[in-house]
C-alpha cells in the first residue's frame, strides 16, 4: 500500500465522482484525489451475456485480468459458485481488492475495485469488465475512502 | 443468495442513505429495499485503537464476529497482514462478502458489507466495528447493489 504516505484533508465520503454510460462506452476518470488513502470504483453491469457471468472460471479469468489491467500485485483468487446460480469472488492484491458478485439469470454483475497507491488507475479496469462479461449498460462511480483531517 | 427473486425497479446506484455520527454511536438504518438484488455498506472507521487495526488476528476475528452479527453463512476467509503495517481482508459470505482494509499508523480502517438477503440487516455489523476497533468516529453509507429495469 504505497500511498500511505501522501495525504492531506479534502473530500468525504460522499464526494464521488459519477459515470454513467447507457451504452457501456468507458468513461475514464482523470480525478487522482491525493487526498484520500483509497480509491474505491463501484461498478453496476447490466445486460451482460448470462454466460460470461455465470461460469466461475470465466469470472475469475476476468477478475484477474482487470487486476493485471491495473497493473496490481495479486495477492490471493477467492471464488465461489452457488447453487442454483451466481458467482462470488475476490482478487485481494497489494493495493487491496477487487470483488465481483453475479446474478446470471439477470445479466448482471456488481464489481468494486479498491485501490490505493498513486501508481495506479483503477479505472483500467474498466474496459475489461465491459468487454470479458459483454455489458451493454454500465454505471460506474469512485468513492474517496480514508479522507482524513489536515 | 437468497434474495434473487424479489425484485422491482426503485432507486439508482446513487441513492443511497447515509449515516454519519461524529461520536460513532449506531445510526441504524430501517430501510430494506425491496428494490435493489443487493446493499452494500461503506463504513469508514476513524480514531481507531491502532493495536486492534493493526493485529492482523484481532482484525480478522472482529470481521468473523461482524458476519455472525449479521447471521452470515461464512464460505471463505482470507487476511494478509503488509509491511510495514496495514492489514487486507475478506470474509466471503453465502450472501456477498464483507472487506477491509486497515492502515494502523492513521487509526483508521475502511470496511465495506456487501449483502443480498431480506433476512439480512448488514447494519447489525455496525456496532461490532466500533466496539472491537474502539472508533470514536465513524461514517457509513448504504448503496443499493443491481437495481434492475421494471
Amino acid at each position: 500500500m504505497e500511498s500511505r504516505l501522501s495525504l492531506s484533508s479534502r473530500s468525504s465520503i460522499s464526494n464521488y465522482s459519477q459515470h454513467s454510460k447507457r451504452n457501456g462506452s468507458l468513461s475514464q476518470n482523470g480525478d487522482s484525489d491525493p487526498g484520500s488513502l483509497g480509491r474505491h470504483l463501484i461498478i453496476e453491469l447490466y445486460e451482460c451475456d448470462p454466460k460470461a457471468v455465470g461460469d466461475v472460471q470465466r469470472v475469475e479469468n476476468t477478475m484477474t485480468h482487470a487486476a493485471k489491467a491495473i497493473h496490481a500485485k495479486i495477492v490471493d483468487v477467492v471464488f465461489h459458485s452457488f447453487n442454483p446460480q451466481g458467482i462470488s469472488g475476490v482478487v485481494v492484491i497489494a493495493e487491496s481488492h477487487l470483488a465481483i458478485h453475479t446474478w446470471p439469470e439477470y445479466h448482471y454483475a456488481a464489481v468494486d475495485i479498491f485501490t490505493c497507491g498513486r501508481s495506479i488507475d483503477p479505472w483500467k479496469a474498466y474496459p475489461v469488465l465491459k468487454r470479458e462479461f459483454k455489458a451493454k449498460r454500465m454505471k460506474a462511480m469512485e468513492l474517496k475512502r480514508g479522507v482524513l483531517k489536515a
